[in-house]
């Protein structure tokens, strides 16, 4: 079945295998930076990120990587299913890379790396002054980038930026999904929160809870996610990501001792992201059409865990008694019911990162309302403390009093990545589709899970979603996987009954 | 005074700085292989670092880089010193780089990597029989990379092979000291063993001696040492190594709670090493010129912390008190005579690792002698375990009981480096050298240690020894910082005035 290994498929995939392992390299590499790397070798560490970014960019950009890519195109008859997929990846790669030149691609990751080091210096101090000329200078790199994909790719600027996060999803795709959002969403949080002020108040557990114990809860619960330490570390960074390469996966969470509760939720939500990779199909490795498909994909796994199934009644019901033994305390704030108040709490807030799942979308569509006007220059960087103070009014209903808790709460533009935002969002339409999908497909699914067993639903998403790997474009995967393209119906229907039922 | 970026020379420039940018990644990637990777990805981890390898290997092999050598070698008038020098070290490394093609290359680093493993399962259970045959494979493929070299430099093939480590330095130099330490230290050590045997005995301090305090201690002599922990790190692994940058030094210890003795020694000994990449030449940062001048030179830099200075009357009277305060316990043991004991104690033993410094030169002359027999072919690797143990009989008087503790002790030749030992021994010669030599200049230096301060130290080899990187070969490097050429004099004076005064 597989081309020959001197076909120009077979030595596409040799290229590209080779660039596979460049990228776990820059992985491992950006992990540490994030967990281990002393503060004074950071230039250092970015000139090898570049580097190593640079020798791939070097290999996809070469004039016989053109070739191959067309030679091919002719093998295509004596591929497989798989192969062919690879081959189209490997194109949507070569087209994303190729747009831009080196020396934009080189200055693109510079300029995100010292906007990004400004950028943690000004936000606590609320001065947004002080990155703005580094920030216009990754705009200005962006839409260039961006006007560069748009011409090769037949798409508009921004589709282009968001078509290497989300593969295939189109704005006109959000425009639809966000209207519908934006009209439900402020009717649904007033419904949840005088709901919720009626219900009895949620008891908080009193610390502190040691960051040892919180440890300790994170990795039984990871084990019973399915994550193994042979393949693995938990550590902790200031921001906690999910990284590493799909054998070493790598995940970080931060623990205030003063509140478990986020530490231990953030555990879980990296835990499903590591376990999307570590379910990519292995004798893809390396190969385009082995990884993960797109970052609304990615959050749709992450997603799942957290808010579909660990905020659940079910999961609670699970982990409550082994709260209570790393915890202790008083048995009515280890209640299933009290740990659910807490864990399923609504609230107008600033901070997208802080948000329940029901604003969360607000935030995202302010985000992404605000950087299609930054892409396209209807909004010029100095207005944007406004616009933004303005959007969150409309959208959320209350407004920040300083740019910390405004324009500058997320890393994202700062660090030159436009067109990312809406993948947010996504993932959580799509966790909530796939949830809906995998307990029709297996009823047994929340039953098993209320036991702390994982096993029905990780078979049915290492089946329908993570060893599909790449295989179709993101549309088509959630379509394949759940048997209906993305709608908003399963998101609304569970933030329903969860919160309005 | 620079020449042009665009020269052959400047072309050079930013070729080599590249494969220097990939080698600091290459650095930070083993560092984790040793202190963080979860055991499973081991094989991704040897895919990643073999192609680093390959990339550079690559760029060193193409025709465009022998040209640009050729081209620069016209432009020598247009250079500063240091810049011929660099343009010799870019030769040299091209010369030992192409005289193997990329497939040899690729076959030994996975030779090695393979053979490594298997020695590690073998050498608990004292089974050379089951390292044999991959041991065999090493061996054959290191012969033909001794030939290639041999070849192309117009050397030995053992000759080849050492100068990849000793730069400059050739096996008729080790003859020749290896002669002198073969005939003289059999009877300095039945002499120290005498003395040490009618002077008081050590006190063993008792533990247990907590791992956080042994730490406590270590980071305390490294920050006096000159360590800044805004550029490094120390972190525990199996087999203490400096590893990393030298904006990122990442040395590590074992900490062994019930003898501190060992690892706090070791986090002084890393510390040398470390301090040596730190004081390379900044402004020859990732050139060849910029780099430390060979392992000989590194290891007296670690030798020179260690042996001379942290086991010295000086040293332990500053460090005296600050172990009692960390752990507590008689003054008797904590007092200078004691210690000075504890830390000079000649033992003839059958590990070389834990060997000392009167007895290491010796373990080194056996692994020297069969390591060049292995390679020209005079001894066959069956008959390796006979041929240890009568070495060991003939040079240091005991004789292992099993090969675990005979030729299976030293990762060395399991992972593929020939040529090596013999580093050891000549860093170990030019550690007293260089000390004496310092201590001549600015007699003030061990006065200075007394009071922990390393300064006057660190003055004189920042600037005699770190500072030069690769401007001279080893041979000259000693000579200019010394005032005079290698010999084992110094060496042999100052085991005189501590073992035997």
């Amino acid at each position: 079945m597989y081309a020959r290994v001197n076909s120009a498929y077979g030595r596409l995939e040799t290229l590209f295998r080779r660039m596979g392992t460049l990228g776990e390299a820059a992985g491992i590499l950006q992990w540490d930076a994030s967990t281990m790397m002393p503060t004074g070798s950071a230039d250092a560490r970015s000139d090898q990120l570049a580097t190593l970014k640079s020798i791939s960019h070097e290999m996809l950009a070469a004039p016989e990587t053109a070739e191959l890519l067309d030679a091919a195109g002719h093998e295509q008859t004596t591929l497989d299913d798989w192969q062919v997929a690879n081959l189209r990846e490997m194109r949507r790669i070569w087209v994303h890379e190729t747009a831009l030149d080196g020396a934009l691609v080189e200055a693109r990751s510079k300029a995100a790396m010292s906007c990004e080091m400004i950028w943690r210096e000004a936000r606590p101090k609320s001065d947004f002054a002080a990155v703005l000329p580094a920030l216009s200078e990754v705009v200005r790199l962006t839409r260039e980038a961006a006007a560069a994909k748009a011409a090769k790719l037949g798409l508009t600027p921004y589709d282009a930026l968001m078509d290497q996060f989300s593969p295939g999803v189109r704005a006109a795709d959000f425009d639809r999904i966000f209207a519908r959002l934006a009209d439900v969403l402020p009717g649904m949080i007033e419904g949840a929160l005088w709901r919720q002020n009626k219900d009895p108040q949620p008891i908080s557990p009193t610390g502190p809870f040691p960051a040892k114990a919180q440890r300790a809860v994170g990795t039984l619960f990871m084990e019973l996610l399915g994550f193994d330490f042979n393949s693995g570390r938990l550590d902790v960074s200031l921001h906690p990501f999910s990284g590493g390469t799909p054998d070493d996966l790598r995940i970080t969470t931060r623990y205030d001792e003063d509140d478990f509760t986020r530490g231990l939720m953030g555990i879980l939500h990296e835990t499903g992201h590591a376990l999307y990779e570590r379910g990519l199909p292995r004798e893809w490795r390396r190969q385009p059409v082995g990884e993960a498909r797109g970052m609304d994909v990615h959050e749709s796994q992450s997603l799942l865990i957290e808010m579909q199934v660990c905020r659940s009644f079910e999961f609670l019901s699970y982990a409550a008694p082994h709260l209570k033994e790393a915890f202790g305390g008083a048995d009515a704030v280890w209640s299933v019911d009290n740990l659910t108040r807490i864990y399923t709490r609504v609230s107008r807030s600033l901070i997208r990162v802080d948000a329940d799942e029901m604003t969360y979308p607000l935030h995202v569509i302010l985000r992404y309302r605000l950087e299609r006007a930054i892409v396209s220059g209807d909004l010029a960087l100095a207005d944007l403390p406004g616009a933004w103070n303005d959007g969150m009014r409309d959208l959320i209903g209350i407004v920040p009093d300083s740019d910390r808790t405004g324009c500058l709460q997320d890393i994202h533009w700062f660090d030159g990545a436009f067109g990312y935002f809406p993948s947010y969002t996504l993932g959580a339409m799509a966790a909530a589709q796939m949830y809906a999908a995998a307990k029709s497909a297996d009823p047994n699914i929340p039953a098993a899970i209320t036991t702390g067993d994982f096993k029905p639903l990780y078979a049915w998403l290492g089946a329908k979603v993570h060893s599909q790997g790449c295989r179709y474009d993101t549309p088509e995967l959630i379509a394949q996987a759940t048997g209906a393209p993305l709608s908003v119906d399963a998101f609304l229907t569970h933030l329903e009954r969860r919160y309005l039922g």
